[in-house]
């Protein structure tokens, strides 16, 4: 195995058209593991059973990944400490540590690490740019030193927060990536997705894209608008996505976690395998060159991207081994009607039931249309007391 | 942590009264992962990626687990070479791997080592009873050598084979389990699930329950249906069930094999950790107290079970300290409408949407209605040709 | 036209092995046409509006139906009393409104007159065998003076008292039809399809079956037992199924009733004319020669069944002039793309969407599970008060 | 009865602020009834069967309508020919009937009789303006012979020969409605709501409006446009909105007639009273006055919209004698469970289910993008040839 350095870069894949497979979820796949817990969402498992965040690198570097994402979301103390987490750990020791298994899995392949920061509480709060570019500032430190090999500024709801971001990233040198968490109807102050590209873009990064927040399609369609807002301008970049595997056809602005299902109800609408084929197929049609995902994705999902781009790339990831291209290893199962399945054009067409007849296929999303600078969105120290939450139930209730 | 023969065994544990979680079911589990081929199914895995395994035993350990099942499913020697297995490790080394792995983590924890046989293509193919004992009893030499704490004869679809596998097991000494993959409607002859479970325990199993091809509720009702019978008999024994983690409302005698989205596209099926909650519970009102799961079942999903039975037990899975029960952990969610959803009485009643607007709730499941004998299920030590396969295509494709 | 002494009886039809096409049901009909108050359910229209009575009947001769109801549901003195209809009109004088429309239209075609009796409050207010049958005495007195050409007992939930009407029909000398609104579980007592039928048929019927409550699969696999039991008990009879035209695959024991759509969200349910050619085809392959429609049916679904077994009867109603088979009188469409829809082979297949993303497909019935003697059923001759209600809201929310 | 010169003119009304309620699709209503075909959908039944459409008018002038339609929908002679009607009726037979029969049921009560005319073959043939005009003016003599109280031109899907027609109608001196069967998105030349409302206007309609196509959310948000279009521009009109009986969330731009269901399936789709009650309020909210119904309104559906208007129109129709609002008549029921239905907060959250778990909520609608001049929607005289038909089949096929 080559040493990272010899490696190419993440802007001469792209700048000689290279596919580059992102990875997926960290937060909800250990999640689903036992070593992230929903609510806080915050990344000490680094620290606290690497074995576990190790193997879930390794299975999407199997899988295809180019990109091992450093597993810091959430990882500045102040988030740390008032998300309640008890203080086994130092922000400063889990963002090593997660560098650290990045690295050391990264260079068991032909993957590149990739620091993120993410929007802040503090903007939320609405405090000063210098203050929220301070909080920036501590995070990349730590990349700094361990020499990952591009940044990430990620899951943003407003272009504002995340401008800052990307101009902070920049004072490293290295190459910079900015996706927001959005859809067509643009970010939470109403700017277009048109121009959220252009100001990402002109704030100095070189690939802007979308994650997190909503399903393939709707990301993939932003991502083209975000690529037309850039073109009309007259400026140059590369595109990227990290949807959801959720289908979320029924969503608003706020994005998944306004649907009803969030977090803990989401299984019905996971994308298959075949789901996500189309997604790699309709990114890659759309001018997009780094393809990935977010919450939701688990190993597979990752594979089915590089499988369905394997002609495009040349290659398939060496998770293939144990999947035959469009079910095709199903010629060897027991039950000949089985066998029947071992072929694109049944899992194409396959419209798969819910085995729920007693369940909707849409969902109402919450709207209570609040966003920066609301009371409610202020955020504390303490964890949030029976009485600060008895007017949510109420109004929760309400609203059904 | 206390050596092996410290443990109580799983007879105590039963006669004593308490509740027994099993794990869930690997060959899902690590297909998505990466390390299992849909088709031949095989465990080669166990050698080949044994850091694989161990994770997914250990996640299962964390989520509650007493029982560490080998890896060893379809690991015969013929099964390994007809599936196309390259010949990279024997059957032996495979069950000897899988053993050594599921010895190691039931150390680190409360839970007990099982092996486990299956039913045999011999059997399908219709050789002789003396033909499958022999393979059943080549099966347990190993976990005999390898010192396992109890043996399980799992996913039988005729009883006769079950009680065959059963005779073997016995001459073992160890405690015996059976568990058949049938429903309501009983087994592939047309045994009911009480005259199954009766022969079933006639032959010495300690334990009888269902696993596999069947969402809970059918599970459930179907052990409840195989107590009936052992105890109109005037007999003993132990209940236990290891279900699907999908909803199969749909289902006809086979099970989810038949059903159009086996086994690629089951996603918009996958129960929720209250789906599961709601699982336990039941299974526990119905008498059953060896509760576990198979395809489908990730590591929340046994900690689910621990949850919902921990009133019972006097204690939570060391996996919940990442999980607040009935979601109390989105307390310290940002969004205030999330927060709103930390308790039992959303979940519970929430009803999930697919987000699939496009897909019906219900499939109709393939019939080709044979079974044991017919000359479709005779299997060959060549892979399926094409010549073979393209008649099923297209009895398929008339079916639709 | 002929006098309708001229015309076959209903017996000579079915002993020749004719198909005889049924009506559908004018409470429903009706109801939403402007006549009929749903709850009270009670057919004063018959007076009161005779041309939107006559208008409904001579559109289902028009469709081809060979029997004209009378519209005397619910017409005894003591019903129309204790649901509060205000008495413009005796139950003698809309009893005789209606024999007088059925007459009329019926002589425009080859249709015949039968009068119908239902079950009563009585019955279910545990009233003597002796009270009861004095009620159908009293009903049938206009049938006879009115000279129909035969009588229906039908809507029975108990067979015991199906017997008593049949018994009392007897009397009259004109042949006797009997049907129940009962589904593979039995009547509410328990008994089953089969015994009913044989009680039914040792009573005196010469045509047994089933009505309203299910829709046409559940009245046809109903039948079916019923015809089953008949032949066991070595017993001869005629077959006759007039299902709800709304799909019920959740319904419990007590059928549509409980359903949480009745009575006034059940569109979503209502059946297409192909789904009502699939019910005439299975009906007839069941060896039911007597085939019509009850609740929900409007005149162009009995179009569909005379269109069905147009083969076999060797006609097509007159209604058919402007009803093209199969959608073949698109291909005068406008449109190109619905011009393609002009065949069988379109419609047959097509699984029409409900236009309802938030909305289920099936739904959890009611099951207060009384019956028969329950307090709650007694009936009184008041309208139910608000005090009355009260308690009844209490318990259905409580159970949602 | 006073005679209809003394009722209050269709302007005087909607100037006063008084809400108008339209009355429902007579093309539908009549073809379940026998005696409209679909495919050609003519309206020959109105001198073949006045009883028929004498009834329905009776049934939605009992249900509130103050508007009685003439039913003359395609009863021009070359849309009589080319559909290959036999011609037992010349158009102007058939026109004339029509009109006599609304007159007849409109001074039953306070109803007024409109006349009017739809978008004509010649217009997607490309014929000229003079062509399309003379057409319209044929049309319109039979109207202003048999003095109808005012004119409709509906059912158009290009603003401009809309506009043609209106400035047709105004030569005949009587108030002019124009209603478009468009979308959100514009007329199939890409004119918006609000320009077209705006053409509409100027070319001297008074009400303005949208009718058929789409469910009544869309049609409501479409008049909405056309509202705010006319305001910006500084005008004034009456708004109107007659739309489908059908849930069509997932139309696109071409409306009801692209979904598969059309016309033969549609039934799941069918609002229920309620969803009626919904559309009538947020009509009434959105500043309409004029509230009807086109295809798929049975005469409880209108008869829902007057109840729902009766607090501001301070009476409740004739057809209420036979509904309880909010289905308070059902205190009557027999069954204990049905009478706890008797409130309005049950019906208004119930979300009914479809009975058909094999089916999708939604559709995928036909997209074939041709308009107006497009050789496949070049109108001939004869009926279309199995050799013409042979390619659409083909075509459609491939598409699904």
């Amino acid at each position: 195995m080559a040493p990272a350095g010899a490696k190419k870069g993440i802007l001469e894949r792209l700048d000689a058209g290279e596919v580059v497979i992102g990875d997926g979820g960290f937060v909800f796949a250990l999640e689903k593991r036992g070593y992230v817990k929903a609510g806080p969402w915050t990344p000490e498992a680094a620290a606290e059973h690497p074995e576990a965040v190790r193997q879930l690198h390794r299975e999407f570097l199997r899988a295809g990944s180019n990109v091992m994402q450093t597993f810091t979301f959430y990882a500045s103390d102040d988030k740390l400490e008032n998300r309640g987490h008890t203080q086994r750990f130092t922000g400063q020791q889990i963002n090593e540590a997660a560098c650290d298994l990045a690295r050391e899995v990264a260079s068991e392949g032909d993957a590149l690490v990739a620091g993120g920061v993410s929007q802040t509480p503090s903007y939320l709060s609405c405090k000063s740019e210098d203050d929220v570019k301070t909080i920036f500032k501590k995070q990349i430190d730590v990349f700094v030193q361990k020499d990952v090999d591009f940044l990430i500024a990620e899951y943003f709801e407003h272009v504002e927060e995340a401008e800052w971001a990307v101009q902070v990233l920049k004072t490293t040198g290295k190459p910079v990536a900015a996706t927001l968490c959005i859809g067509p109807e643009g970010d939470l102050n109403g700017v277009s997705p048109g121009d959220c590209a252009v100001r990402l873009v002109k704030a100095g990064a070189q690939i802007v894209g979308i994650n997190c927040h909503f399903d393939p399609e709707t990301c993939v369609k932003t991502v083209k608008m975000m690529k037309e807002g850039v073109e009309k301008a007259g400026l140059k970049a590369h595109y990227m996505s990290q949807p959801l595997a959720y289908h979320t056809p029924d969503c608003n602005r706020q994005g998944f976690i306004d649907l009803p299902e969030f977090p803990f109800s989401l299984e019905p609408r996971i994308l298959t395998r075949w789901d996500m084929q189309k997604y790699a197929r309709e990114a890659y049609n759309a001018g997009i060159r780094y393809i990935g995902g977010c919450c939701g994705f688990e190993p597979y999902h990752i594979r089915a991207l590089a499988e369905e781009l394997a002609p495009e790339r040349g290659f398939l990831p060496a998770g293939s081994e144990k999947h035959g291209t469009w079910g095709s290893g199903l010629d060897m199962h027991t039950k000949p009607w089985v066998r029947a399945r071992a072929r694109r054009d049944y899992w194409e067409k396959l419209k798969p039931a819910s085995g729920r007849p007693f369940c909707p296929s849409m969902s109402v999303p919450d709207g209570w249309g609040i966003t920066k600078g609301h009371a409610d969105l202020m955020q504390q120290k303490e964890a949030t007391s029976q009485d600060q939450l008895k007017p949510l139930f109420d109004r929760a209730d309400k609203g059904l």
